[in-house]
């Protein structure tokens, strides 16, 4: 295959570091089994480094006083909390204008059998910050149960004010719940406050680590109802799920082979540096949003504060045409609606959606001079 | 580490091919992004590998009239379907007595909000075979809603005669699921018949994929309502999980490089021949029985028709003491409960359960020179 340019990086992180490669076929090939403290050798292995990955995001995030719940997908992660908390007739659900399906369309089927309201947080529709004011009057309003919000767009890159967000709503006694599916190893944050009940990542974005290993941080012991529900390694012989987190959360086999490579991703970003990382994401960040808005048939959607995603529209083109030729000339980005439809409400680019690049940690000068010639002949040939 | 001889493969079949191990790597280093029909060049390569493996899948059960739904975990497959055909209160559920936590913990879940009755398959408690007259009565007594089976069971190895008892509950209009986790792509099986309602298989077990893709094979279109829902990168404005099959039951970014694997290793099944490494693997199994057998402090539980898996127990030894010498003699293996409480109460091992053995198609003649020292130092030591 052709050398490709790659700027699906909100997709999923491509390339991963060397390390992470090497750990994955690495461990597949010494120790690929199903973990299980104390039964052999290897699968004692498999469980240690398990026990360590989950030490070193507990580290990354500065929050040894909580714990590391595996899941395959944050997506599943983010179904064991929202089905878990057990949202009450009524109930003020708060949701940032800019969160992904996995969020909205449990709401809405979770709507289904319980009827609550779901109420988007008020944000700046130019500099898409989240209106904090505005937001306190919201809560003062309407009390909330909870609140979701996703810490970096998945479809504009915005950053949202997580933090303040959280101790605001805190006041008000809700349940905060973090997706840092675009931000986590890539904007430092502590997540060691109360105000932050459950936060999700996912291992095969911003932290760098393989496809099929996410899950979630949280010091709630165990007050979620699983959703899968089998065979733990422990306590087999009880009919119900352990209570113990996090193999509570956790049946089935664990991908051990994933959780090498997210050890090995995680290990890399904390010798690299989470600000070194974050540094060097904004460069690339600055360099698409200078390449995208220096043609003059490109509308650049640009946040006042954002990193690694930019979404924007062609002049003549859908977001779905424009997908053809830039395939075809080795361009990888997605376009649409990005499973965030909400989003493009906001924008005012819903129902066609957007063209979205994103850019990570590795990508080249080739890759934007890649991209610059694409542009260079679609805006000669529209 | 040293040398392991590994007798684990019920857990986890290890090692792989070689062609899986390369194709992870080969995959993981040059498309490991996340699938997308017609998005760019990567997404699409992911997609079209994804579409291959589903069509390898239905050729190695031989019906192409059927579909395939990938799931991360084969735990996660049973949740779906279990959950999913909505048992009704007093439905009568049948299961087999090898019947893994998996089953049996969700059904014992779904008991507590609607009352069903689970009853347990006639079985031999000498031979473990099914006694399909006897089952006949049990259906005619008790009218079966759905009949939930182990191809093979995880603890004895036991192989059921799944057609003729799904051939029998079918006449009384029962769902059928199998279980193929410890048979697919080790018995030839033909699922291409309506009596085959469901059929789940772990690619990591006797498919010799890795860990992280597993899944279910039906002809109902989608009438079960998913468990996890989310963003599925097709129909994303609407709020409801799409109708169309498979992408309802898969929400969430799919582990792409996993499913490469496993179309390495169905592929390798299938140039292999399954009747040639069923024979490899009875050769095994023959040889871990003989081994067993010629000590007098080990009863082995035999069943009539047995693969891969063999139960034990040593006298004056607790199966969980037997753990620690075994271990240190880097044998690995698993003793306790085996996920199965319900197939040790059929077999009078509960509940400090057994010491399981389990061959695959790699055991080597040092694997079970290793095993035959270890036996002999225990017995010269107890």
């Amino acid at each position: 295959m052709d050398r490709i340019a790659y700027f699906d990086n909100a997709a999923t992180t491509f390339p991963k570091p060397e390390c992470v490669y090497q750990a994955l076929d690495e461990f597949a090939r010494s120790c690929g089994v199903s973990l299980g403290r104390g039964q052999h050798k290897l699968s004692s292995k498999a469980s240690y480094i398990a026990d360590e990955t989950r030490e070193l995001l507990l580290s990354l995030f500065h929050c040894t006083n909580k714990k590391v719940v595996f899941t395959n997908t944050a997506t599943e992660a983010i179904n064991i909390i929202l089905k878990g908390i057990k949202i009450p007739v009524n109930a003020n659900v708060y949701i940032t204008p800019f969160e992904h399906n996995a969020v909205t369309r449990t709401l809405h089927y979770l709507n289904k059998f319980t009827s609550f309201n779901i109420i988007e947080l008020s944000a700046n529709k130019t500099t898409y910050e989240l209106q904090i004011e505005d937001i306190d009057r919201q809560f003062k309003d309407k009390k909330p149960f909870c609140v979701i919000a996703s810490h970096v767009s998945n479809v504009f890159g915005a950053i949202c004010s997580i933090e303040k967000l959280f101790l605001t709503s805190k006041k008000y006694g809700a349940i905060n719940i973090a997706d840092l599916c675009q931000s986590s190893g890539l904007i430092d944050l502590n997540l060691s406050s109360t105000i932050f009940d459950y936060a999700v990542f996912a291992g095969h974005k911003t932290l760098y680590g393989p496809l099929g290993i996410s899950g979630f941080i949280t010091d709630f012991p165990n007050d979620l109802e699983p959703i899968i529900i089998g065979g733990t390694g422990i306590e087999s012989a009880n009919q119900d799920m352990p209570s113990e987190i996090p193999i509570r959360y956790e049946a089935g086999s664990h991908n051990t082979t994933a959780i090498a490579g997210l050890h090995a991703s995680v290990e890399w970003i904390l010798k690299t540096g989470v600000n070194v990382i974050y540094k060097q994401e904004m460069r690339n960040h600055k360099r698409l949003i200078d390449i995208l808005g220096s043609y003059e048939n490109i509308t650049v959607y640009n946040p006042k504060l954002s990193v690694g995603v930019v979404s924007c529209s062609f002049d003549n083109y859908a977001p779905d045409e424009i997908g053809q030729v830039l395939s075809n000339m080795n361009i990888a980005f997605r376009s649409g609606l990005h499973c965030a439809p909400l989003a493009h409400k906001f924008n005012g680019t819903f129902p066609s959606g957007t063209v979205r690049f994103s850019v990570g940690y590795f990508n080249t000068d080739e890759d934007f001079d890649m991209l610059d010639d694409a542009l260079s002949y679609i805006e000669e040939n529209s």
